[in-house]
């Protein structure tokens, strides 16, 4: 047998290919499905079956490009309507060489979730959780919004403690999430992990019934605005994309013409250098976080223009988006931010402060206005005196109660959604904006004055 | 710029992928396209173009399949009425980046055959000559049939000296054949060459004008019986893959199952491995040799079944057999013919003779028949005494003539047809045949008598 | 955290480069360490640390060639009188970034094993056993001599049930090998495995005390006679390579050349292929089993010769024997037996029965001598009958109670050590052996007459 | 045959890679060898021999790194008297498989230049001409000093018209340098090139001798500082590391640790970045242009600390760095500068102008200097009015001469040097420094006022 894990960086989404004796079936493909041809092919395998643990929220799936180049058989919970594939039974089970995977109807997360336990000749040992169960977390039980919130964690807790716990201590666990993902305040890292070790060290399988559902119904998790569209693709199927986009290189002649004919420039270098010079009415959001934080800020429908550090990286930049629905890219910036200086063009900048800088203002009592993006967990580590709190996802529909007189201070925990919201801000009409860099993290580093946060 | 070179062994094709400033062209591209869209990542450039020299006979061509991924436009000789991509006209000129590629012209290996000359800003450097000009040799003239022979002959020597020569004896040659393809006898390896090394070592180009049509009229070349259906295929365009064919591992109880479906097993194993014990009813052609002589073996429209020593070659395998027109390949032999033989199932055998023993044989008056299935030009290297010659393409439409009462001793330059012919024998319902190995080469290395062969 | 397997095919050993933050640990390093040296590169991180769960006795250990090439410390358990790298303390802890690995003394398998204990921020959660415990198999005892046997399974049975079992039933399991390897019979290819799982499903650890010792004590293993190199080698310390060797393509003539110079032909094809023609006085191992068997059979210091059915494979062929302490590697046949064939040379060969050959002899009377090469373990599934018992390992000091007047007929569970036993047996002097396709298992599944094995 | 073209980026160098029948020779090889040993091993070659076309100037040989990990023999001109490898003899011929290779001795560039003539059956195509011949430009003849440069210049010359052109039009060329070398100004990136082709468009070529000789004597070109490091290692040979260096992730703590002890932080970002913010005390190249700009500010000796965007570079600086002769690299900044700035660690930054901020300034009257780090033929393209030229290998000796009381404002071509200088001057104690982005290539192609530049 082999059993390999295909990591998306940045969703810290993780996809499995498991095969035995020439046959092989991937749990929740990503769009990007050369790797898991690719690992088969090594291993003398065909794919013949697709299985998803549930409909995916944030990332397009895999499942219709694997069976259009392999012909697998696609399986998703009939819970939901799905356009495409097969339906699965509770208990229905599925062989591949010499493994047996038996489906486990696991609602909580979605009505369709799924596990899937993988069995040997010896017996069953590996549990595929998808959103059910993580190192350190449960899934969210949220996403269908707050009317279904109670029930579904009703019924994620009755799936954890009746399904998923009795399967035993030693049975690995193998989730579809690592830390970093929006589906879970607190993955851990942890791989491979055990229900054992998820019983010893996961706060919330510990809480009896009713701590779980008032804890869980008390959390606040971020849902990014493209959740919407990620769902509604994974429900009737995304386009088939044969092949990866290969975005041109481009000139920054050619760049103007394209941002006339309506294409939206993606910055996609660090804020600090964002901040220092950029192409005007493009958009900022660092490589790094991209698949993180890009949902938040790039619109659909516009054709995207790329600029990075180095051209090496476009092919990542590419797969991120493609990822997330947006497969339009018209081009790459032909060497670089360097080639856009050297041709003379306007660059556009606006402040980055040090944490020192915003100080040493704060104190000789400049007109800054200072924008607190941070999510509300991330507000447990304390505030900055004087500031203000917007969420990303809200920052261009609240603009219109930012104050025009004062210079916009934009932070977050790092500085990337800093950037982020500068950019958009600015793409938007106000101008007066800045980052401070390193985000409230350095500000606290440093010994600043915090105030604690009280949610209400 | 960048210029690479994708060969595909066996075929010895060569297509090139040019580039410029994040755009590229590809020249004669194979149908497994997966290494031209590797490379133009990995430079940053995105395929535009597609240019076909000719409507390749020995191979699908792989325009479409680059297109369908791409967008690229495809380009071909309007002499010919293709059913998709756009018709050359001579001088037609081309960027690509900062180069500019200009469409020559050349009938005479075929009537749409164009070169290619590309140049950068200081002029024009190199030819993609396709199959009008190779190292060490000129294209074939006679595949249009004897009624165009002498028509297309002339029409050669006029492109050659009227068009390709002029360009200067420091113009760079790469052509689309290097040595062992089917496109030409003396294909030679020197790689890059120039029509300055050409006109001193290539003989083709010192003959005068009636010496060149007498030369090339009086050649004799194989056409193997596939080309009919390549041609066809890439004049209406072959199907579409999208990714390459990932045949699933059968045991040797699904093999015999596919082969009372009606799939055809295909043993890639060298002559002397599947001589000595192969399944039954199996056609033998050794992978090495797979691209050069599998069209004259294996028939379309059945499904193949691989039979493979190592499973890491199941890859390079199916990218012969695709190139070739083969998509429906159901499965390879999982873990080799080891498994079959522990399954305890039966192997069939026959002789595989040293020339040592075929001397002996020959000196004791056994009855043997020595069936030499050679080419008209190798037989320039000698004949065996006592043999019959039939050529590899015409054996089994000749097999009536073969005695019943003898054995068949099968043989050409190496062993390699030799064990074709014997597997495609078999399966035809002679039992009594067996193989030289080595072939003639090792007879005549061995100083057995050789005889002058005389062409009548 | 990253946790990556290197799995050495044929040995079946597996490797682990786990690592966090920019530093790494590598745990039992094979000798052909680059695959270490590119995972730490892609993973930013740099190698700071090797452990060794024991001194390997079945392949050389790559500590040393890891520390050459990046300054990582080497420790092992200090029982054994290594003559470099660091002695292990019971209880030693070491950090690789985020995590910290504890040392725990295991003796059983030898005196100085260790298994090394990973934690995160959150505790202890997985154990590398080395060969303390595997997948449905414990560690060997029997390889410091019958004098220790007891005193050895003593102290794996106190290890396992005093310090490994403890740890918790999710704790996961990392073992030094998978199913195939020399270190135990019934080592299965669960991976990942878990304490848990190993409690329900692993024999050994549900025997009570006694009942361990016993089975233990009455276990009878291979023990290939390389692995006394092996240990000699990694308790002194093997010779730094820096780079895998690349031997050179030989002619035909380079062969024979090599041959009269002291080399040895060692033909890594299937026992088919090589049982009907291969160079007169080289040795067939199937590359497939190189690992497993070459041990049995190649002469240390003497210079290497390959011959391979595709120049592809001979670098794994070489990392293969790289890791035995085979380095002197002089060559490769280039093309193969194809070019020895049509070379003229002289190809040696001995017959290749199969099953129903062997019966219709047996029951025809004539006279062939059965050597079944088979271990104690594997005759647990029958005998032939008439079949004589002589262990690969014994075959040659064993070959003068063979008759010279009867064919001997080679045979196996498969197939593999027929061919080696027929090559070395051919090489002493003796002509007439012969070997049988499939081995035990053809003839078994084919219905024919079998005995029952009993043990004294 | 194969012929393989490494490139090393940035240095514009290019080695080769020719072999024959397992057979395989390296021209001019670069430090980092693993690229010849994986294309040696793909081939099935074993590397023999290295030719050193000379004593390279610009970059660390790996002739003696290869030597040791395949046991080549090295070849260089015996005019210069190398500490390792052997002599050349004019006319010596080497034999790779088929291939044979003829070293001709063809100083001009430096005494113990030879170019290597490669011939096949059909007799010789193609000259690796190292830095005899490029495509479009000759090789310097200054570096062996002025008292030397008639001497050299004649020679070339002579080498030139007497053996290299005689060898005919058609014959390919392989030089040792692209576009972007120091190696000469004009070269251009056409490859293959041929005689016929340099005979057409080298303007070198069409000089008659005098008029060569004056122009190559008038000519001037940079020779980084570092050069004459290279030649000493070149000549007595360099360490032989084995392996490449694999630097530690770092975090801001050890980092700053590091500093105390010795260590130079090498910031590796885009001039823009650095600028806006970096670590105190660092110096800036950029990555791309680290080859060609790294020797003019690195000091050797000093442990060096790498920051870059992506932990993904870190293989290729740690490469750029090795081919110069910095191995000592202690480690990378972790998670690069937003990790920085996360810390709350200070940021250092200065002012980074557009050409329109300068423009705008000059008119205000603000007090500048503008500072022109060009070498003397890139001012053929103008000079700002007011402008100061200093050569960047200059600008730390001249600094006594910058004025204290004005704004240094450093710029170049394009801006790297810009920045470079910067960095070198604040580590120097001047703190008043700025830089212009897009350099000279912005402010002309936006149309300010340019001057034209009179060399005296």
């Amino acid at each position: 047998m082999f059993l390999e894990k295909v990591r998306s960086e940045g969703l810290a989404h993780i996809s499995y290919l498991v095969g035995s004796n020439g046959q092989a079936a991937v749990i929740d493909p990503r769009r990007d499905v050369d790797e898991y041809l690719d690992i088969a092919r090594k291993k003398g395998a065909r794919i013949m079956l697709v299985l998803e643990t549930h409909r995916n929220e944030d990332l397009v799936s895999g499942a219709l490009e694997l069976a259009n180049a392999t012909g697998a058989a696609i399986y998703h919970g009939g819970q939901l309507d799905f356009d495409y594939g097969n339906s699965l039974e509770d208990g229905q089970e599925f062989s591949i060489g010499d493994l047996r995977i038996t489906a486990m109807h696991t609602p909580g997360h979605t009505d369709e979730s799924h596990c899937f336990l993988l069995a040997d000749g010896r017996g069953p040992f590996l549990l595929f959780t998808g959103d059910t169960l993580f190192s350190g977390e449960v899934g969210r039980t949220d996403l269908l919004g707050p009317e279904r919130l109670r029930d579904m964690t009703e019924k994620l807790y009755d799936s954890l403690h009746d399904k998923v716990l009795p399967l035993g201590e030693g049975t690995v666990i193998m989730p579809a999430h690592g830390p970093g993902s929006h589906c879970g305040h607190a993955i851990g890292e942890r791989s491979p992990t055990t229900i054992g070790l998820e019983v010893r060290d996961n706060k919330a399988l510990s809480l009896p019934r009713m701590d779980f559902i008032m804890a869980k119904m008390a959390d606040r998790m971020e849902r990014p605005p493209y959740f919407k569209r990620m769902e509604a693709l994974n429900l009737h199927g995304p386009i088939i994309l044969g092949a990866m986009p290969s975005p041109p290189a481009l000139g920054p002649g050619q760049v103007k013409g394209a941002q006339e004919d309506g294409a939206l420039v993606l910055d996609l270098r660090e804020p600090q250098c964002y901040a220092n010079g950029h192409i005007p009415r493009s958009l900022n959001v660092w490589l790094d976080r991209l698949p993180a934080y890009g949902g938040y800020a790039i619109p659909y429908g516009r054709p995207l223009l790329l600029v990075l550090d180095r051209q090496e990286d476009v092919d990542t930049a590419v797969r991120y988006l493609v990822r997330m629905g947006y497969e339009d890219i018209c081009g790459y910036l032909r060497d670089g931010m360097n080639a856009w200086a050297m041709s003379g063009n306007v660059l556009s900048s606006f402040p980055a402060y040090s944490v020192h800088d915003v100080h040493a203002a704060q104190l000789s009592g400049k007109g800054m206005m200072l924008i607190d993006l941070r999510d509300t967990p991330e507000l447990e580590a304390g505030l900055m005196p004087g500031s203000s709190l917007i969420h990303l996802g809200n920052i261009i529909e609240r603009s219109s109660e930012l104050p025009a007189d004062k210079e916009l201070v934009l932070f977050c925990r790092s500085g990337t959604r800093g950037a982020i919201a500068a950019s958009m801000l600015r793409n938007s009409g106000m101008k007066n904006v800045a980052i401070m860099l390193g985000g409230f993290t350095a500000w606290s580093k440093n010994g600043y004055p915090v105030e604690k946060f009280r949610n209400v």
